[in-house]
């Protein structure tokens, strides 16, 4: 056995036993005479003593060559620390060495295993294995687990019931980015890796399964950018004989549970808006409302004076950002700068410094007066002391032009606490997107989601007005699910086909399994899936995802973990010509 | 809402109380004046009644149009049966129904929806949505989830983290059944699929994560044969610190667990054997101890006598099959023929019936007397009124020929009971197999497992008999987990794969990743992993694992759920051209 007990585990109450422990050299102190070292592992760090009157000269020798990282094993006594350190689990004591193995030497680590690391990122994510001995790396990848653990628990304590379904599938429309894998054992046949198991859970759901979920990976053969892997981890749920309303109960009973077992945070009822109100309150579909700032549209105030920006202005559209009207013109300046440059791509921004003394003192003093800017401030809900910034122009583009801009004046006063939760639902999607590009319309989330019923009508006359039974649920400004009430009627599925573009042919090629399945008696169903990372992330109080990956790969696309992925090699790639020609 | 109660919630308690129910229509019995309807769904099946006298004209006429999977919902009042059925939980109740809405319509089905249905495989496999509303199939599905939630949360409950790891790798040397992944957004890289987590989970105990596991979909692109799908998921663990006994002790608190929690019974400590007894007195490595027939050898008392056949053998090998001294001439004729079918391929078989009155009567009388006779019944622990069975020729093959005889012996007999539950380890597997045909060694578990200390000497003088510290789980004859303990030490893990027949540049270029991260200092781990559906298979009493796997592979490789996979499209098929020339 190479262990009694774990590095976190001994403390005041051991003292006297005799222990065998095994862990990492952390680091070591030699003061001649006396030699200390931290010996770590995952549960903790324990201090070990060896001390030339008590230790034997040869164990007192060898501990002399001990280097970080070292795995050692050490029998001793557990004794009582002279100096205790109460901010240590194992403060209060530490081990007298008799006998010391050295288990493996090791070479000097290319960065230092600490909370605060000397290491930049590539090098971590080159040596990932020795990342993760550091705490912020081990505790997110626990903390991972802890919430798969309860997502698992919690559904199943619902009747859900965890089905696996298959990743080598057939590809399907989504398919531009869908990965394909040929296979040797059928020549000249290929699989698809699934984007999602959107159409198995569906068929389970005919299958009469009820309940289903599944936290399973999801491959998408897209642009990396930071924080997105080709390979992602989703929770997938669907349920029969549901409506809305039933999803809306069960997920964000799942949500609360999480917060209270986790963050021992007891949330309300989650708010819930229209995506039409929140597109027009925060210029986004996935506000953050952990802080006001909401939009205030000052169209009908700002217009029809002399200003030919705004008059020329589809939307003009402001917030008062709490606090700041008293921001220098240096910083406005900046602020001007910020909200002009390629990413956001605004043309300039108007200003408005609501005075403590209740007056009101603005870029545009010229054309407005303070009765006008008196209005501005009760649009945009300005308190004195605010600082009011205005955008104009096209509606969409501005609305998101000032979205980004409240999130960034809320990260710069420090308004998106990591420590707050505030989750709510948007719903009310449009079942259509119109494409500029294709020149026809797309499904706002996917081909399977159920047009309200209320607005079906529409389908054959104002197709972008219909609204889907579809819902988001959003957590300090991301979305971490999404979902949607299903069709589950082969006539408005084939219908669904043809506004998207498809033709009978196509449609029937394509998803003629499903259509068909639901000829043989497919129940109401609907479902959603929440980005596990993302959740974990946000619940962790983390901003990037990366951590809580074993893995990750780099934004190349390549696997930093082993290099690169192997180009495939001779034998193989002429035998993959062969059966491609 | 959908349902107020599912199908099979409602007993005598609710009598008198109106309630909602949506489900699938099993059957109808129409009796003119009163109608009755089974209505089932995942949880149950309710009786529904319609009755002239008391439900709406419209209604009653409504239920007459009912079809098998109709999909409905009803209102009606919880009433008490005229003539209950004991036998259902539900079977004391019918519901009156007030109000019916066909929510969706079904075609016939092409097989029933019963326990004993009369679809054959191939139809139920092409419409597997239809098959999973069957209880033998459902009930498999909810099964497997359980068994796998009691895995997690006991390997949580001992600090085991679940960590996944990722899909999209670079390939390994066990490459030739990997499957390639071309990338379209990395021209000319190709990522693989792994064949299993094995060098994660090992750079994870690196990491310092120290107890690991997870349940992951691994694939392999070979010949599908029956049970045997392109992708099957495995329960994957790895330890630090651990020593084989250890490892043994954690696995063999899992299965314990999961026996007495999943099926109520407790089982003893597992008996272990080395594969080398395996081999000898059962055959096989896998040997199913749930009844004893063990190999008798012969070659002492058998030989030298004026029996050619024995004399020429390098084994001469029996066992005694308990009962069956009274098989007919026929009866032994027909196994004789069974031993000599190709699958099997022995050249004959001897028999010496050992009848109840203490004589033995064999095929071979000629040449062997009574007194010898009764050496065979000795060495082979045959008791008055078994049947010995003999069979001889080369050592392997001649126990691996009645190792099958054996199993089909015991199927007969009825002693292979699903019901009852023999787990044992096998140990002290050889390191490595020579392999005929490419004139080398080949890793018999893989190139990562250590040799034991003890036989370390022999890697370089014989290395066919360096044991291995490598161990398999076996329940019921069936090998459902293996593993090893790992070499850990850059050195050693070199030395193996130059005794595999890598060169060192090979080596390096393939699993340099690996040998790099032991000089950073690696712990000694080990670990093993289940195949999960064979376990739940055994457990659930089943012969198939197809029944527990959501949308089964058949024979063919392609996936029958949803027709073939489809040949990659032309322009992705000359976009792909492009990039491998």
């Amino acid at each position: 056995m190479y262990r009694t007990h774990t590095c976190g585990a001994l403390n005041a109450a051991h003292v006297g036993q005799e222990v065998t422990l095994a862990g990492w050299v952390q680091k070591t102190r030699d003061k001649g005479f006396l030699i200390w070292a931290d010996l770590r592992d995952r549960y903790g760090i324990t201090q070990l003593i060896f001390d030339e009157q008590r230790t034997v000269a040869q164990v007192f020798q060898q501990a002399k060559s001990l280097g970080r990282e070292y795995v050692i094993q050490v029998k001793g006594t557990v004794i009582e620390r002279e100096s205790k350190n109460p901010n240590m689990p194992t403060g209060d004591i530490e081990i007298l060495v008799a006998e010391l193995t050295i288990l493996n030497e090791a070479q000097l680590p290319p960065f230092t295993i600490e909370d605060e690391t000397d290491g930049g990122e590539d090098l971590r994510m080159k040596y990932r294995y020795l990342d993760i001995r550091r705490n912020p790396v081990k505790n997110a990848l626990l903390f991972r687990h802890k919430v798969a653990m309860e997502v698992r628990n919690y559904l199943s304590s619902l009747d859900f019931c965890e089905i696996e379904t298959p990743y080598l599938i057939k590809s399907t429309p989504e398919g531009a980015r869908d990965f394909v894998v040929p296979s040797r054992m059928n020549e000249g046949q290929f699989y698809a890796l699934p984007q999602s198991p959107q159409t198995f859970k569906q068929l389970l759901m005919v299958g009469g399964m009820d309940k289903y979920f599944q936290i399973v990976k999801c491959f998408r053969d897209e642009d990396l950018r930071a924080d997105r892997q080709p390979e992602f981890t989703q929770i997938d749920c669907e349920m029969a004989f549901v409506e809305q309303e039933d999803i809306l109960h069960v997920f964000e009973g799942l949500t609360r549970h999480l917060l209270k077992t986790l963050k021992g945070i007891e949330v309300a009822e989650f708010p819930r808006m229209t995506y039409e109100y929140a597109m027009k309150t925060y210029g986004n579909d996935k506000p953050d409302i952990r802080f006001d700032m909401k939009f205030g549209e000052l169209n009908a105030v700002a217009q029809h004076k002399d200003f030919g920006v705004f008059n020329a202005a589809e939307l003009v559209v402001g917030i008062a950002v709490p606090g700041c009207a008293g921001y220098s013109r240096k910083e406005i300046d900046a602020l001007i700068d910020w909200v002009k440059r390629p990413q956001i791509g605004a043309q300039g921004m108007v200003y408005v410094k609501y005075e403590t003394d209740g007056t009101l003192k603005s870029s545009v003093d010229k054309f407005y007066d303070q009765t006008d800017l008196k209005k501005w401030a009760e649009a945009t809900q300005a308190q004195p002391g605010d600082l009011i910034l205005v955008l104009s122009g096209a509606a969409h583009k501005t609305r998101s032009q000032l979205s980004a801009l409240r999130m960034e004046m809320a990260t710069r006063l420090g308004l998106r606490k990591p420590d707050e939760f505030a989750p709510l639902w948007v719903v009310d999607f449009p079942l259509l997107e119109w494409d500029e590009e294709s020149g026809r319309y797309h499904a706002m989330h996917h081909p399977f989601t159920s047009p309200k019923p209320e607005d079906k009508a529409l389908l054959q006359t104002d197709p972008g007005k219909v609204r889907a039974n579809a819902y988001d649920m959003v957590l300090n400004g991301n979305e971490i699910g999404g979902g949607s009430i299903r069709i589950h009627d082969k006539a408005l599925q084939a219908e669904m086909f043809s506004l998207l573009g498809f033709t009978k042919e196509q449609a029937e090629a394509q998803f003629g399994f499903l259509m068909n399945a639901f000829q043989f008696g497919a129940p109401p169903h609907g479902g959603l899936a929440f980005g596990l990372d993302r959740l974990v992330a946000i619940l962790g109080g983390q901003e990037t995802i990366r951590d809580f990956i074993a893995f990750p790969k780099n934004n190349s696309g390549r696997d930093v973990m082993i290099d690169a992925p192997s180009p495939i090699d001779d034998a193989q790639l002429s035998e993959l010509h062969i059966r491609l020609a």
